[in-house]
């Protein structure tokens, strides 16, 4: 283990554990969820979004959700209070021999882990950041569109298309050519007071970010639209934001060869969702 | 541990141990490939082309391959001369922090695990197998099509669509109805003496029986062609196999609606792949 993770702990099914079994589906197969949060103080920050999602994805494929209290018990033993950090919920189909066929009465394993908060330069809030324009398109798989499951190679491919550190994220497109996400955040896009974020029906995963920006867009004066996007149009937006569960939102200021001019939308979104 | 795991057995980088670590990213992301064979009286099987897919799999990904020397070393731990048994070879990228951004001198991690040969009804090889069509259509993805990655999501939704077990495997179709694969095999569609197995140059995985049925097709008057399958196409064949590199060869005799004679020419493929 490298030095960096042995800093971190981790719980299995609640208890202190040396490793998950060579025989779980998540690491066979990424057969599971999971979730990335912030906990401030030793209080999971917008629990109750988290779990709410954390179950409609261990849903979408059939997996028996952890209960809240066994969740709540694992973090708050994980967590000090008075620290900072972030917190990861791993949860898995459970054990099974070799083959896709899940048994019967297979048990989900929940994984909780906890890790240093990011750091990121802090220009990226006040300049705003740049995007890479990724050559990986996403395959379309209305199955999985939308859940944060442990299949993650395409963001993986994805983020090794830069090195370079001024670039904050790379933008995703799916096969069809539609504007998608970013590896690690949601985008979205404003024409005069139209704030379009991609429709994620095919591909994508909804974060609760971009979940509280279009429930609060109207506070804004934003007309949330929720829709086909291209990059075409994108390139027209008056205004681009990322946003993810950890940095908040960002601004893009540099995309695809062109500049935007800093705005404040983007630091007052980042106050309603860290806040 | 389920009783039937705690009879299997495994190595992780050449050592007994407890389990993977949680930053383990063949966990978080499904970042690794894998290969599933059989060990005959502790010799790995065609061998020489597992490892040369392993390699191809691990380079289309970026990763360090563990060395040919190291594995076999493994296998000879793990397995005991006199019996037969399945290897499963796990290589992940490696462990790191929470992201998806790829350390600079990450170490792969390489997982070897034993378990019992799986059992088939017999009937499968002496009077052929049904299969179910699957619903799930799979995404397309160039930068991992053909790849035996660890994101498999897709094959364990569609497992998860039949419970019947006379049902052998699943027909997967991708998103744009193209005949692919199935679950946990590849397939060959008969037309006189043409024998078409679909490209797989967007999704699907290429599997060791495959390539090995290409190579050898000639000896079986087959002219084998890797092209675009569609369904209504499939249903015209004069016959059907599927192939993997455990159960070798079964013919496909019940599928969607319809019935297919007993042939010979599974027996005979069969025979050229498991010995």
């Amino acid at each position: 283990m490298n030095p960096e993770a042995q800093n971190n702990q981790f719980l299995i099914n609640g208890k202190p554990s040396v490793g998950l079994s060579m025989f779980d589906r998540g690491l066979a197969y990424g057969d599971g969820v999971f979730r990335t949060f912030l906990v401030k103080n030793g209080v999971p920050h917008h629990w109750e979004l988290q779990y709410q999602k954390l179950s409609q994805d261990c849903q979408a494929l059939g997996i028996a959700c952890p209960s809240e209290e066994e969740l709540q018990s694992d973090i708050k033993a994980l967590f000090k209070v008075g620290a900072d950090a972030v917190a990861k919920i791993i949860v898995t189909r459970g054990e099974s021999s070799r083959g896709y066929a899940v048994p019967d009465g297979i048990k989900a394993n929940r994984v909780v882990t906890k890790s240093a908060l990011p750091t990121y330069p802090l220009s990226n809030q006040t300049q705003g950041v740049k995007l890479h324009l990724c050559q990986l398109k996403l395959g379309l798989q209305v199955k999985l569109a939308g859940v944060k499951h442990l299949n993650r190679l395409e963001n993986v491919l994805a983020r090794m298309e830069w090195n370079d550190t001024n670039i904050a994220d790379g933008l995703l497109m799916d096969s069809n050519d539609n504007v998608i996400e970013c590896t690690m955040s949601n985008i979205f896009a404003r024409f005069g007071n139209e704030f379009i974020t991609p429709s994620l029906d095919e591909c994508g995963v909804a974060g609760i970010a971009r979940a509280r920006i279009i429930e609060n867009a109207a506070h804004f004066n934003l007309d949330v639209k929720i829709e086909a996007l291209k990059l075409h149009k994108l390139m027209q937006a008056d205004e681009m934001i990322i946003c993810n569960s950890l940095f908040g939102v960002w601004q893009v200021i540099d995309f695809n060869g062109k500049q935007w001019p800093r705005q404040s939308l983007d630091t007052q979104l980042r106050e309603m969702l860290l806040n």
